[in-house]
């Protein structure tokens, strides 16, 4: 008789996450978040809120902090992040990532962390000059921590975050090879397979690795002001979308698809028939207005958001609070399994079992 | 009637300890260890064994840390330390550290952690240059959190450290000062009563804070081969003690009490007569030669070891090792309940209490 057996093989894990630093936009979504909510199934997924690495550079704002860490928990589970099916991490109840961040700056050469050219833009970009506190290039360290905590096998990020990535991939390779006795020239898929604790995971950018912001000029971003909220409203969007400059006045004069708007076009507008006639019409400057098109954009920024706001009701209500509190809690149980699995088999690597 | 209550106050708190490197010698005991030996009593006295910081230095020999570990641990127990009084603390055992020094790294400045003078001395001692792990100057932050996590008043150490523990001092205060909405104009001393969590600890050196090697110029050190350690047998101390070298041969010339030799005489002969006798005679060249004098020194010497040799039998013995065992499994379950207390209140004033 043949075997019936429906094997379950285990599915791979992702881990990915964002640093709270206040609301998120649609550029997170098409960075990012769009990636993970569709991973959810394929993915044994594990999303973390990395809330101890936003005391790099706001140590003295721990109140802020706490907001904004539950705020970008009611982001995702707006977007879609499904609790039934992934893990949200916060990062504090994790305390084995600290741990593990430890281990792995023993590790790490001093100049290798402080070359990290991710950090350096990121002490340009936020002005720090050289007044930064020791945790800001700690916190390279802690990424590391916090992906090889949940030995993940992919890490879907933005692109500037690719070098973080690099240095997490090496630190890995280099805890296998002395703690687990892996040649350092095994390839890095067979690591495990060599007896290596720790896989070395890929990192994997989404579809849009920068969206430009509503000023057609710059990145998305918060702190410049061109940013649309996954919370705005209908009229919002359409306000936003309708300050979108692009210098084209003529509806017949033939225009630039690669500019901001026609960047919002392939990102937002989901037919595909229709993206290609709005850019061929537009090329060739066939009476299409901007204004018609960023009604369009408008409106299909709209229909992504408008289900966000209708899950955000659920517990976005005074009272409510409570629904994300039971999330944080029976999460965080999880991760600290998978977290406490993953640290006492690198204690027994580094020899630090002195307690059975 | 009058009250006949016999009230103890509660004992102040010590902490101090070593980084396993080898065996600790008779510059450890009159540095610290002896201090430590009479505290027990008059304090609740918590020893740290900092095994992680081991390996900022030597990550690729986890093997030879784990026996280091286990050698200091003897070499406490052998010294008089006693685990029915003091509280014996393995560091990789109680993590809650490693989660302290993430915090502390938010608040203290990377100028002012690269720049601490320990730190520099140490580099140029171990003769890293600038091949280093970044592990390195965080085990400065990490000291900082291998004290503050057991919130002691006094933190006895060598002369060489006290520019940690200064840097210590500091980031206590900013913590109460940025969390517990201390005045940062509050005197130390006041800082717990201020509503501060960490007091501002003392840094306490022992009576001898150099003692020279037995090469008669450098500081006594396992890596210079000028050392008598605490196991060394009568034969060795003997032998030892016989090479400290003076230049003095004529036993009627007038010696310098100020020589390598004097300083053990001060050091190790318990009887203050004795020792202003022996002073006299030698600065007046009384007919006292140096290898009298020597004998002198090895005899007392001995004497404080020969107790120390006879405790460490009953440990070391073969298959003894169970003992070190539960004095770890012991000490690490009451060195934890303490860490998770100041933790538990590190996360409620750092607003990071999401579960309760």
């Amino acid at each position: 008789m043949p075997s019936t057996s429906t094997s379950t093989a285990p599915r791979a894990r992702i881990l990915t996450g964002d640093t709270p630093s206040g609301k998120l936009h649609i550029g997170h979504w098409v960075g990012s978040l769009e990636n993970r909510a569709r991973l959810q199934d394929a993915y044994e997924c594990y999303f973390l809120i990395a809330n101890l690495h936003a005391f790099t550079t706001r140590a003295d704002q721990p109140s802020e902090i706490a907001r904004d860490t539950l705020e970008i928990l009611k982001d995702w589970l707006a977007a879609g992040i499904d609790p039934e099916r992934a893990t949200v991490v916060v990062q504090s109840e994790v305390p084995a990532i600290t741990e593990l961040t430890w281990h792995l700056s023993m590790l790490l050469p001093f100049n290798r962390v402080m070359r990290n050219p991710t950090l350096k833009d990121e002490l340009d970009v936020k002005g720090l000059g050289d007044k930064y506190s020791f945790g800001f290039p700690l916190y390279a360290v802690g990424q590391c921590a916090d992906i090889l905590t949940f030995r993940p096998a992919l890490v879907p990020v933005g692109e500037d975050q690719l070098a973080h990535i690099e240095m997490c991939r090496e630190v890995a390779r280099r805890f296998n090879h002395t703690y687990c006795g892996v040649d350092p020239a095994t390839p890095d898929a067979e690591h495990v397979a060599a007896g290596g604790l720790l896989p070395i995971p890929e990192g994997l950018v989404g579809r849009v690795g920068r969206l430009v912001g509503v000023d057609g000029t710059q990145k998305m971003s918060k702190s410049l002001g061109n940013a649309i909220y996954l919370t705005d409203t209908t009229a919002q969007i359409k306000k936003k979308v309708a300050q979108i400059y692009t210098g084209r006045v003529d509806t017949n004069a033939p225009g630039d698809t690669n500019n901001a708007l026609f960047q919002y076009v392939r990102s937002f507008i989901t037919d595909p028939a229709r993206v290609a006639e709005l850019e061929d019409r537009y090329r060739r400057g066939d009476a299409i207005g901007d204004g018609h098109v960023k009604v369009e954009v408008a409106a299909a920024i709209d229909a992504l958001l408008a289900p966000m706001r209708e899950r955000r009701a659920r517990f976005d209500a005074p009272g409510r609070e409570d629904i994300l509190h039971d999330i944080i809690r029976t999460h965080s149980a999880r991760a600290n399994t998978a977290a406490a699995e993953t640290l006492g088999r690198v204690r027994e690597a580094m020899k630090l079992r002195f307690v059975r």
